[in-house]
């Protein structure tokens, strides 16, 4: 039995993949998962003497791999997923390959994030390769309400732990900000006015104090207590448009000739619950909090068999690696259940990013923008 | 690029389509959509001209083509759908064919309805060929509430505007009504009373007003100025029924000898959202808001494919046509993604309306009727 457990898991490993290769698309899908419970090694899940295990039976099963920080590190490519036991509590773990898209495999024991706060679940790490010398950490810090006696209400905190070689991490305290709650958090790679500086996503006390809402921007003066100062806006909700309801910072920002790339998701409700997708923005390389360019519309959303999972109808990334060759691959989960990946060149991105159309807001005027691309288009046909 | 983009389009529009031919069924689905975001031309998405387009990837995305008025123009089928832009924003567009089935192709520009309201976003326009002698569409009319500081607050209201053509359009002031909001209206296709006679769902004002809910009918004096008189209450939502939380009118009533025949649709709570099925009801010949008929459970609810989408466990129709050999073809959309056909013969459609029993209303009932059914089966398989 053991044989074939590791046969299997061996065969996962070894799955090749390949691009979609769908015209239209401004990121390429590739068709299969990069990351799921399947990859996780049988020594994680089984106790693999017979003499305890005489049915040879999971004993702490995996439930899903998903949402994932990435950094290429040498000629490695790094994936730190959320990894969910079948107990719901996430953690993280690193996966490593040498090609961008499969053969992901797990180092053998997942990371030890530090147990200074007492939380109760850590989750969705943006990865960050720091010009200070320093990977950092930034993930979700979850914990029971202390106030509130339903048992299901959480305090969602900013954690933050630092680490040079992804093995051994030193954990910082929780980011503190004026917003009650934060998740989505995410740190700049470069020092913005000689300060570390973080996307953020202050949550509804913020909002309620009159920002509007959306991802928000903030320096810090200490990184190893960390404060975070006044926050900016930067792309925000608006209703009726892909972020309606929510949006927060996914990968870290990519460096282009003409501004930080940001790959974020935006969320609206429907009568079938929350839909989660993937929009793309850019900002300045002088000022990274200003947006100078932000396409209508989402850059992926939830397709065929990326729709349904633990939690259906969610397409959501917390990480990217542009490779040496200038190809970005972009780590998005689906559903809450596997990790996928789509690419692009750079340049493709960039132009996407700033040559799509900005939502127009209203549906006539949607209708108008549509019309004269159409208008443009059958000239550029009768003149062929 | 291009050729295979045009290659590709015109591969889907050539689709051909074949009933599901499956036992027992009223309504015979077809196996294939009749319209998707593929049926959408290229020139609608694409800047074709590789010179400011060089990646070829879409400017202005469609994310999904579905709720669909029809009526039959000529020997042309015409489906008015609802197009929804990768934006959230939707809009309407002209869509024909020669065969009810299958081969929809859309007009080069979509409906500009008119932009005298200001409102934020259309859909679902129920097309009415009325004696009057003009086409009418009706349609949800939806604004951001302005007096609500939740950005995803919107007021709900009936949009109208005729045509002679589908091409140019009069737009008309919204219907007034004395409730709050109003959603899947649509124009009865004759006069009642020498007046202009709609179906209403009165909003959640006006259910707390005492009347219960459900699908509303009110006649309007002048259709240029729209307002309802009094709202009577047709087919109801009831408690533990396939409409229990709301109904809502669909295609326009389908006149037969024994009554209007209607294809609404019905909702109910459940874990993972809302449910969304196809129900139908007849009235009266004489006094066309009296229900005179209304089969238990429903003609269609959401089987496989059409289970998953942009707003999973849904179907909604907003139009049918009869055929001139007295086909009915009912154009239902999944899960807010696509677009489908179902067909029987009227007389058909009519048998089930008039002789399937209606809703026994409590389990041990359903157990009593259920029991006649097999008895009297019983007795009909020993005496064959």
């Amino acid at each position: 039995m053991t044989e074939r457990i590791f046969a299997e898991y061996e065969e996962i490993l070894r799955l090749p993949n390949e691009p979609e290769n769908k015209a239209g698309a401004a990121l390429d899908r590739w068709r299969n998962p990069v990351l799921t419970r399947a990859h996780v090694p049988p020594f994680w899940k089984y106790d693999l003497d017979p003499a305890t295990n005489p049915f040879m039976i999971e004993r702490l099963g995996v439930n899903a791999v998903f949402n994932s920080g990435a950094i290429k590190l040498g000629d490695k490519y790094v994936l730190v997923p959320r990894v969910e036991g079948i107990d719901r509590k996430s953690f993280f773990a690193v996966a490593e390959s040498s090609k961008p898209t499969e053969g992901f495999r797990f180092w053998d024991y997942p990371i030890d994030v530090g147990d200074i706060l007492g939380e109760t679940n850590l989750y969705d790490m943006r990865v960050t390769q720091h010009e200070d010398g320093w990977i950092y950490g930034v993930f979700c810090s979850e914990s029971k309400d202390p106030d509130d006696p339903d048992l299901s209400a959480a305090v969602a905190a900013a954690g933050l732990a630092r680490t040079k070689d992804l093995k051994s991490w030193e954990r910082l305290p929780n980011i503190k900000s004026s917003s009650g709650q934060q998740r989505n958090v995410l740190l700049h790679p470069e020092f913005v006015e000689g300060k570390h500086a973080f996307f953020t996503r202050p949550m509804d006390g913020f909002i309620s104090a009159g920002s509007g809402g959306g991802i928000g921007f903030a320096l810090c003066d200490d990184i190893e207590n960390p404060v975070l100062g006044d926050e900016i806006m930067t792309s925000k909700r608006k209703y009726h448009q892909i972020a309606e309801a929510k949006n927060g910072a996914g990968a870290v920002p990519i460096k282009s000739s003409k501004g930080w790339i940001h790959i974020a998701h935006g969320v609206r409700n429907t009568a079938a619950g929350l839909r989660y997708v993937i929009y793309a923005f850019a900002t300045s390389l002088e000022k990274p909090w200003e947006v100078i360019a932000e396409p209508g519309g989402y850059l992926l959303a939830p397709l065929s068999g990326e729709r349904t999972g633990d939690v259906s109808n969610v397409l959501f990334t917390n990480g990217a690696i542009v490779d040496s060759d200038g190809t970005v691959y972009v780590y998005y989960a689906s559903s809450d259940t596997r990790l996928h990946v789509a690419s692009a060149p750079l340049e493709r991105l960039v132009d996407y990013v700033f040559n799509t159309p900005p939502d127009a807001g209203r549906s006539p005027l949607c209708v108008k923008q549509r019309s004269e691309l159409i208008a443009k288009n059958l000239e550029f046909l009768r003149n062929k």
